[in-house]
C-alpha cells in the first residue's frame, strides 16, 4: 500500500514526536507505534492508537477499582490522548474520526473530575451551539488570575493538560476550550477570521465568577492559535497579557504548505477546494489588528519553522504598540515544540509574571 | 574505536531509554544524543552531556536575569541531570566522573531553592560524614506524611525530582537522600547489607521537624533501593507503609550479570575483584528481615526484569507477614521503568492512601 501524503508528514519524526511527548504521549507507546510495520495508512495509525487508547481506559476503572483516584485520571486522560492523536491528521475519513474524537471527549471527561485540580466542565452559549472547556483554579489560591489556552488547527482542548499543569504550578487559573474549527465545536463552526468573538464569549462568562480574579486575564494560543491569542488581545481589553505560541502575520504561504496540511485548513474551514481557501484564508490576518494590541505581548518562535515563517513572528512585533518580548529560538521547529522542555515553562513564568 | 561493554549496555535503547526519558531528560536531547556518531565510550557519551548540561546552566541563568524562577529552576535541574547521566555508567574514570558528579550536586543546589515547593538541603551526620538529602513540603499542608525516597546502584537523590512531584501532588512530603554507596556519600562509605542504619538516622532528624507528621512515615525506593527500603521497613518501626520499586530476596544472580553491571557493584562496594564481591554481596539478603516487615508492602517488579528475577519478588511477598501487594508487570522491564507513566501514579497513590 502506498502511503499518503499525510501520512508521508506523520513519517517525519522531527516534526511531530517532540511535540507528542510534550503533550504527554508516553515515550514506549510512541516507539512501539513509530517501529510497527502494519502501519501503512493513516486509518491504521488512527485504529491502533484507539486500541491502546482502551488500555488506558481499563487501566482507569482498574486504578478507580483499586481506589487510585489520581492515577485513574491521569489514564484516563492518557486515553483521551491517544484517540485524539489517532484522528488528529485524519481528514478523509469521518467515521473513524468521529469515533475517535467521541471517546476523546468521553474519556477527558471522565479524567476531568479526577485531576488535581479538577477541570470543571463549562459550556458557553455561543450562536446556535456552545463553547466546551475546562476550567482548573489551583489549589487553596484565592480569586486568581486566570489564563485562556487556545489550540491550534488540530489541537484541541483535551490537549493542553501538561501545560495547563505549569499555569497552575504558577497559580494560574486556567480556561482551555474549543473555538470555531477545533474539537467538539468545529461539526457546528468552522474555522474564522474573527476567534476573537468566542474569546469574548468565554471572558463574558468568566468575569462573572467569584472564584477568579476578573481583572486579570491572560491568553496563550499556539500556532494558528498564536494567531487567535492576537486577534483576541487586539480586541478584546479585558485580556492584560498574551502569549503568541507560534504566530503567523498573514496568511500568503498556502502554496509551500505540504498537501496533508493543506487538508487540514480545507477540513477546518469547510471549505471544498483549494482556490476557495487559499481566498478564504486571506481573511485571516493581524494586518488591522496588531496595532490595537496595547497589553503585553510574547511571540514565541521557531527559526526553522516549516510552517509559520519566522519573519512573521518579527513582521508582529514591528507592529504592534505595547511591551513586546520577541523569542526567535534559532533551533527552533515549529511552536519550537522541540524545545518544548525550555519554552514552555518560560512563557508560564511569563504570564504569571505579567499577571501577578 | 572498539566499544566497552559497559557502552554495549548503554547502547540498548529499550533498558535505558524509558528510564532517563521518566527521570526528566528530554526526549529531542537524548534522541540527538543516541544518533551521535562521534560516541564510541563511556568517556565521550559523558562529555557530550556534560557539555549539554552547560547549555541547560547557561538557560537557568538567563532565566534567572530576565525574573523566571520556576523556568530557571527547571532548567539547572535538567543540568544536574544530564551531569547524572553522563556519569552514571562510567565506573573507570574518576577525574570526569567526578567532575561530574560535582557539577550534579552544585546544579541541583541551585535548582532546589527554585523548585515549586523549594527542597531544603539537610545534611545528617553519619558516622565520620553525613547522609545528604531533600525536604520538600506541599505547598499550604499542615504536617502531612513524608516518604523517604531511595535510589539504587547507580541512582542518587537528584534523580527523584518528577517523582517527588507526584507523592507532592499526592500531599506527601518527600526526603530523597544519598544513603551509603550512593552519590555524595559513597567516597566515604561503601554499599552496605545495612542500609536501614542510614535510614533510622535520617528519620531521627525528620521526627523532629514540627512541619511533618512524625507518625506517618513511609518509603520507596528502586532497584537496590527497593532492598534497602524493605530492610528499612524491616527495621524500623516507624516506616508505616514500605513500597519496593522492584527488589530481590538475596544476591544469587551475580554470574548472570553483565559486565558492565558487575563493575557498578564492584564500584559502590569498594571492592577490588568479583570473588570478594560475589562474596560480600551475600551478605545482602532479605531472609531475616523479611519475616520481621510488618507495615503495608507493595511490590511492583518487571517480568520481562533481565536483573532481578520477577520469582524475588513473589518470595518476598510469601516470607513477609503484613499485608502485602504484589504487582508483577506482564510486560515490566526492570523497575517497569517502561511503564513509568502507569506504574509511578499508581505507587504514588498507593503510599498516600496508606500514610493518609
Amino acid at each position: 500500500m502506498q502511503k499518503s501524503d499525510t501520512f508521508t508528514l506523520l513519517s517525519n519524526p522531527s516534526h511531530y514526536v517532540p511535540r507528542l511527548i510534550a503533550d504527554g504521549v508516553a515515550y514506549t507507546d510512541l516507539q512501539n507505534i513509530w517501529n510497527d510495520q502494519e502501519i501503512t495508512s493513516m486509518e491504521i495509525w488512527c485504529e491502533k492508537w484507539m486500541n491502546l487508547a482502551l488500555e488506558y481506559q481499563s487501566y482507569g476503572e482498574e486504578d478507580l477499582n483499586d481506589g487510585f483516584e489520581i492515577a485513574a485520571g491521569e489514564n484516563f486522560w492518557r486515553s483521551s490522548l491517544y484517540n485524539h492523536y489517532g484522528q488528529f491528521l485524519l481528514w478523509h475519513n469521518q467515521m473513524l474520526k468521529g469515533e475517535a474524537m467521541n471517546r476523546k471527549v468521553a474519556n477527558y471527561k471522565k479524567a476531568a473530575k479526577l485531576f488535581t485540580p479538577p477541570a470543571e466542565r463549562i459550556e458557553v452559549s455561543y450562536e446556535s451551539t456552545f463553547l466546551p472547556g475546562y476550567l482548573r483554579i489551583p489549589i487553596r489560591s484565592k480569586r486568581p488570575p486566570c489564563v485562556l489556552l487556545l489550540g491550534g488547527l488540530e489541537s484541541t482542548k483535551e490537549e493542553s493538560y501538561l501545560f495547563e499543569n505549569l499555569c497552575l504550578a504558577r497559580g494560574l487559573a486556567t480556561f482551555t476550550f474549543d473555538g470555531p474549527g477545533q474539537g467538539e465545536v468545529c461539526k457546528d463552526i468552522r474555522a474564522r477570521p474573527d476567534f476573537e468573538k468566542a474569546a469574548s464569549a468565554i471572558l463574558d462568562v468568566l468575569e462573572n465568577r467569584s472564584d477568579i480574579d476578573k481583572t486579570r486575564f491572560g491568553i496563550i494560543g499556539r500556532s494558528l492559535g498564536g494567531y487567535y491569542a492576537a486577534r483576541s488581545a487586539a480586541h478584546d481589553g479585558r485580556i492584560r497579557a498574551c502569549v503568541a505560541w507560534s504566530v503567523f502575520f498573514k496568511f500568503d504561504f498556502w502554496d509551500r504548505m505540504p498537501r496533508g496540511l493543506k487538508d487540514g485548513f480545507l477540513y477546518v474551514s469547510g471549505k471544498n477546494d483549494e482556490d476557495e481557501a487559499k481566498v478564504y484564508y486571506k481573511s485571516f490576518t493581524l494586518e488591522e489588528a496588531a496595532p490595537k494590541i496595547r497589553c503585553p505581548l510574547y511571540i514565541l518562535q521557531g527559526r526553522l519553522d516549516v510552517i509559520f515563517p519566522p519573519e512573521h513572528a518579527e513582521l508582529l512585533a514591528r507592529e504592534v504598540r505595547g511591551e513586546t518580548t520577541l523569542d526567535i529560538e534559532e533551533r527552533g521547529t515549529h511552536a519550537a515544540q522541540n524545545l518544548a522542555h525550555v519554552v514552555r515553562p518560560r512563557m508560564a513564568d511569563w504570564m504569571a509574571r505579567k499577571l501577578a
